[in-house]
């Protein structure tokens, strides 16, 4: 079968490298028939050139045009949305319903749609103005984006459709999709209907390509490159933090969502007051999916007494009994024993699960752990090894101390919960526990597991490193993850007929909200 | 005469340190009699351990107090100010009046007063609020913040009382001062009167500290701490980006003010409708401040032609003749030649000046020097070699494609600018150049010189590497500067008493602006 094509400059190309990759089905560990390039630096650089070319082209355009494209683009996936869920089903065995047709694909085209909605407003870019001066700054485009996604949604966050690509585009930037490797199929459907989407709205060639895979080197090459404007990365931590490497040295912008256990402190009354509650959305939290979730809990922080026993005797019972899901390939497997080997070297015991096996294809008995609080402290950086897939720790303190001392041990998280009961019983200890944790985390959270990202503006996808590179950009929430692909660009005493629409006296679509003189309004200057 | 002391948690103490500097006027260029500490490691530990309580304390505390506190410091700066314009003077031989006296110290104290303004308001943290979900989120305080200071500045930037430090506190951070070593004593009033200021509004001990020097590895070592939030840095570039890669390493936010040449277009119309204004705007701008000013122009374009060298012949009497200015330090001197000599090494010709002296003290002859556009591209890093103080560099193009070129090959920068005719005749080469030199700095200007910071909302005092380390921020303009210092803090079905005020239903001011479910309003959440 012929090898794939690339998508360069507006045009399915044959690619110019020589090696090549196949996908592989998790449920039956074998290759898949398409064969994949590898795209050589030569043609990375390609990519580079058109995308600029294409940034120059629309770096003046006003959003109405990329929410129109994102919009089409939009209809286009929902119209191939049969195609789309039957391959990445094969490509990632996550089930077809209700996870990649009813969520995870209406999530995809919701976030293109509401992209398109802050491109059109405007307001994400926060045009400033200051009349005395005559100094005005706006959000502008940042140049093309290069966009990595993540093995585990192939639609939400895929390199040429989800979040990261949403947001780049409504900032008004060119997107370089790099296609996981474990759903090439999946991301070139993506691609095919961005591109279409593309022409149909006028788009310049360019506006989206996709090229596969290069070699780690090119990876780091194209990251630091001058031509580039920014990269947003989802996936290990070990290959995001050689990519931020190399964009660090040359100041590049890049946004890595990279590892993540989630801590979930249950408070002596909670598990009083409903500990059967709290193990049923326990194990439905952290077996969803296998355990592939970014903000899967990973950590469960509890303070020994009876009951508590008895909680982990039920989440013990419960994670035995649950079925075991397919993980998404030979390297999820590999990592996951990894990361249980680490764990129990470190004085984790077994309660159950810790072996490969138990589902079809790849797969690993859904695993519970166990350690003390005082060990915990002892091996605090190798006790949180990421175990992505369906397997979780649970820390068991023997005084309020040690879970203090537990949270200020902790690194960076994307979430962070507290459980605690209803009476007020456990309010003191939080009152201990919360700023601790507040400091450590992006999302904090009350009485509620932490999977399940609602796409609102007020979430924060994001935290502290290592779960990311900087604690104060989300990767999902509109408008706050367009702004990560702005740069601030300010116009002093520009001539007015040179000034960009949204700094012009005149409020450019009377909705568009700015600071004027410090007050905000969606009025025009008052010249 | 006895070492003087660091402030550490609240106290004024004795440092541990073995090692010490002087200060060195550099009118006389001769030591100052006061001598300072070098801070060993252990030290550097008890300040970031004494900053980690502070910032636990002030942790919930309402925007109020901070405001208090810098409007405090403020005052009690206005009050010492016949102090500070004396040592700053004898530290830096910047000028007494206008400098000094008139123009940088009521900048700094507008700048924390302006800073406290945005402290009590409580806008600049963003506050989002999605109803539905019960999402809630808010930028928070990112922790203990290091401000490094640079020469160049000794009260606006000042690590201790500069648009950093005003920011920092703002978001509700301390600050950790590392005072610059050409000013020690500037630094030490300040953090005097901070102290003072701290203690009569009620901060913590540890809320405001100064160390005024530590070995180059410690500074590393303190960029990367797990207690520390955030850098601020304005310095040299080659220092900056030791402690860029040290603080990138672990993922610490830092913000960093590095070099910029600050390009300067005199398109042809311009120079035939007003050469001698343009000359004496340049040649003002140029050797303010002896030179030694973040946005000096330091690179001017301009196309050959007769009226050019009209141009130029001027701008060179007018350098020579000018009077030589005292440089800040044996330094900058030395910076200041070797950049020199790297720009004429490479093809630069010396139009005037490029020798030691001509000033009192530390000093060097005004200096032009010129190159091709040709030339200019054939080494076009060399060529973009900052030479910080009096000196510029003009590059004469044979074309208006090499005028273009010029535009592709500059690194990014803090400012640019573009004169143009004011009869349109430059109006189509401005297209051609203006959207390239666009996204290489932050500051876009028309028909006039770029330095004059205004500390106004609309202010972008950043831009692309190595201009800084990242171009979606300001380190100028409030409340722009102040979200550096922000973490995204999400609450996710968070218990309505555990809120902090400005997520409360009611907003907590009156006057706060929030983003409730998509519109920004100054109103209640409708429970």
């Amino acid at each position: 079968m012929a090898v794939q094509r690339v998508l360069i400059d507006g045009q399915w190309t044959v690619s110019a490298g020589t090696s090549t990759f196949h996908a592989v089905n998790p449920r039956t560990t074998e290759p898949l028939p398409e064969t994949y390039p590898v795209s050589p630096w030569s043609e990375v650089v390609q990519v580079l050139e058109a995308a600029n070319r294409a940034a120059e082209t629309v770096r003046s355009w006003s959003g109405d045009r990329f929410a129109a494209f994102l919009e089409k683009f939009a209809d286009r996936i929902e119209a191939r949305a049969a195609d789309l869920v039957a391959i990445a089903n094969l490509e990632t065995a996550l089930p077809v319903a209700p996870r990649l047709k009813d969520v995870e694909l209406p999530r995809t085209t919701n976030q293109l749609r509401q992209a398109a909605k802050a491109a059109r407003d405007g307001s994400w870019a926060m045009p400033t103005i200051d009349t005395a001066s005559n100094i005005r700054s706006v959000l502008g485009p940042i140049g093309p984006v290069a966009v990595f996604g993540p093995n585990n949604f192939p639609f939400a966050f895929n390199g040429a459709a989800g979040g990261d690509f949403a947001a780049a585009v409504a900032a008004g930037n060119p997107v370089i999709a790099k296609g996981h490797s474990s759903h090439p199929g999946t991301t070139r459907l993506f691609a095919e209907e961005a591109q279409l989407a593309a022409t149909e709205t006028g788009m310049p060639n360019g506006f989206v390509q996709l090229i596969y895979r290069t070699s780690h080197d090119d990876g780091k090459r194209l990251a630091a490159h001058p031509l580039l404007g920014a990269i947003g990365y989802t996936g290990s931590r070990s290959a995001g933090v050689q990519l931020k490497e190399a964009a660090d040295r040359v100041g590049k912008p890049i946004y890595l969502e990279l590892s993540s256990i989630n801590p979930v402190y249950l408070l002596p009354g909670a598990i009083r007051e409903r500990a059967a509650a709290i193990v049923d959305q326990f194990a439905t939290s952290c077996l969803m999916g296998t355990g592939q979730m970014c903000t899967s809990p990973g950590l469960i922080v509890v303070q020994a007494a009876p009951e508590v026993e008895n909680f982990i005797k039920q989440a013990t019972e419960k994670f035995a009994a649950a079925p075991v899901g397919t993980l998404l390939g030979a390297g999820v497997v590999s990592h996951l024993e990894s990361g249980q080997k680490t764990v129990v070297a470190s004085g984790a015991t077994v309660l159950t699960g810790a072996a490969t096996g138990g589902g079809a294809g790849f797969s690993c008995q859904n695993t519970l752990l166990r350690v003390s609080a005082r060990q915990f402290l002892a091996a605090a950086e190798a006790l949180q090894t990421e175990m992505f897939g369906n397997s979780s720790l649970i820390v068991v303190a023997d005084s309020t101390d040690e879970l203090v001392a537990v949270a200020r041990s902790l690194e960076g998280n994307l979430t962070g919960c507290l459980y605690t009961a209803t009476d007020g019983s456990d309010d003191a200890l939080h009152d201990r526990i919360a700023p601790i944790l507040r400091q450590k985390v992006g999302r904090l959270l009350n009485d509620k597991m932490p999977t399940g990202v609602a796409v609102v503006a007020s979430m924060n996808h994001g935290g502290p490193f290592p779960a990311t590179g900087h604690p104060g950009f989300t990767a999902v929430g509109i408008p706050g993850a367009v702004r990560r692909f702005g740069m601030l660009q300010c116009y002093d005493a520009v001539r007015p007929n040179r000034l960009p629409a949204a700094l012009a006296n005149k409020n450019p679509n009377g909705s568009l909200w700015r600071s004027i003189d410090g007050q905000m309004t969606q009025g025009d200057v008052i010249a």
